[in-house]
């Protein structure tokens, strides 16, 4: 099942996006290309996987759904061209291919991030994408807060903060839910808002995308750790050689992986409410600590 | 009336960004240190002021519009913000202060506009601050088409690909249209969206924007061409060394200044519906083309 998901999702999302994003006869031409290598550039594509299958649970219309997942990932791929930035990662390599800044250059890898994010809001608020206004409202305002400084923007800061002071496991916890969870929790949270699911059954939903985030992070931790680059499509070990703390650094690599584990138990727990529907995002769960790259 | 209107929106603005991004007490602080920096630092607050006069001829309560208006300018001192990069125009001061990469660091000014994106759109998407939810997706809406490729991105691109090629006057008028106009339209638009105009009121607004916003592009021009560096607080002349086409370079002075004061009759001609209650809205054009800085 997991497995015709992510490629279903994959191609899915890349005909979204295309559809989306048509190249303008004009000179703008170029920051449209750099938006598209960005944007359709690959990617595991788990926020979409998130967002779509929490929206499936609630009958709600897959195009609908795909294009509230290209928002949310649009937002992520726009966090990762600045990420790679000389002035920040400085990175060469994002899905096995040169990052947008070599790829073009500084200046169009800044602008084809800023307009990504701009982009995602101006998905979610089209009238011809979500016909109640309530809906679109409503996903904008839990993508802005999970995108902005109380979400992963703000995640983004606390990293830079961790290069130079030494950071705690309650501290680098809080790092990742901000850097890396909120958005997870923003697709799961937006697939519900899709479905009009009422506070109580937003409430688990959310208990579950928090648990899967810290899960994402420790793995992810891990693969940094063991994994191998070819296979990850970029540089890894990086965190380590700037002397930053993560979940294996600070736990061992034995009990991040237990750690990992005891959180997808617990995701899966918070789904207890939903029957067969819900077999999707509990098979999301276990990959996300399972999975090799 | 407009030099009471503009320091009094220059308080209020100040008073309103305060208010909606207090400082954490963690690690992000910097962050949003450097944000307020960026935000509660200065500018004529043009297209708050814009915002606010156009929502006050329709009676809406100050407080939401200038919450509105706080969200157009977070995405104005974004693009400052972006602009100024090492990468981009690589300028030193602004508002007659180091830029904010020099006053922080190339990082975290990258950070700062990505936050400052997303806070707009968290602002104009909360339910707090506007009770309608057609209204928070309108708003959305016309402030993330302006923002984005199709709109102000969009300008910042021509405006890249105006380095290496030379642009006739319809070019120059297109770049100037997206980079600037678009987001000045933006301003008076979400001002009518507050007070719930329809569709032909909202046009002729429109027009009166459009024409305002290419008179202040062809005002910029002369003072750049024309203009005391201290009095304008950053850096003048940059575009006519660096080879770029301006509406001066293109027209002469003489003639970019009477097009300037053809395009503020224009846009008042467009209020011709409106009475006193639109007087303010005229002061703003006239002032667009007579300011010094």
């Amino acid at each position: 099942m997991l497995a015709e998901a992510l490629s279903r999702i994959g191609a899915d999302v890349a005909a979204t996006f295309d559809a989306l994003l048509p190249v303008p006869g004009d000179a703008r031409a170029r920051l449209y290309e750099a938006i598209r290598y960005a944007a359709l550039g690959g990617g595991k594509r788990l926020r979409p996987l998130l967002l779509v299958a929490t929206a499936e649970m609630y009958g709600v219309d897959r195009a609908a759904a795909l294009r509230a997942a290209c928002a949310v990932e649009a937002v992520h791929c726009y966090s990762l061209i600045h990420d790679d930035l000389p002035c920040m990662d400085d990175d060469a390599l994002r899905h096995a291919k040169p990052t947008l800044h070599l790829a073009y250059d500084e200046a169009t890898a800044v602008l084809a991030g800023d307009a990504l994010q701009a982009f995602a809001f101006e998905v979610l608020a089209d009238p011809d994408h979500f016909g109640d206004p309530f809906v679109r409202a409503e996903l904008v305002l839990v993508l802005a807060r999970a995108a902005g400084p109380a979400g992963m923007v703000g995640g983004q800061a606390l990293d830079i903060a961790a290069e130079t002071s030494t950071f705690d496991l309650a501290q680098v916890t809080r790092l990742q839910q901000l850097k890396t969870g909120a958005l997870l929790a923003a697709a799961v949270e937006m697939g519900a808002v899709l479905g009009h699911v009422q506070a109580e059954g937003r409430r688990h939903l959310r208990g579950y995308a928090h648990d899967i985030g810290l899960a994402f992070q420790i793995a992810d931790d891990l693969l940094d750790h063991e994994g191998d680059e070819g296979r990850a499509g970029k540089a890894l070990r990086k965190d380590a050689e700037a002397g930053k703390q993560t979940f294996v650094s600070l736990l061992g690599a034995d009990r991040a992986r237990e750690q990992a584990r005891l959180l997808v138990d617990q995701a899966i727990a918070h789904l207890a409410s939903h029957g067969a529907e819900a077999d999707l995002l509990r098979a999301i769960a276990r990959y996300i600590v399972e999975r090799d790259h």
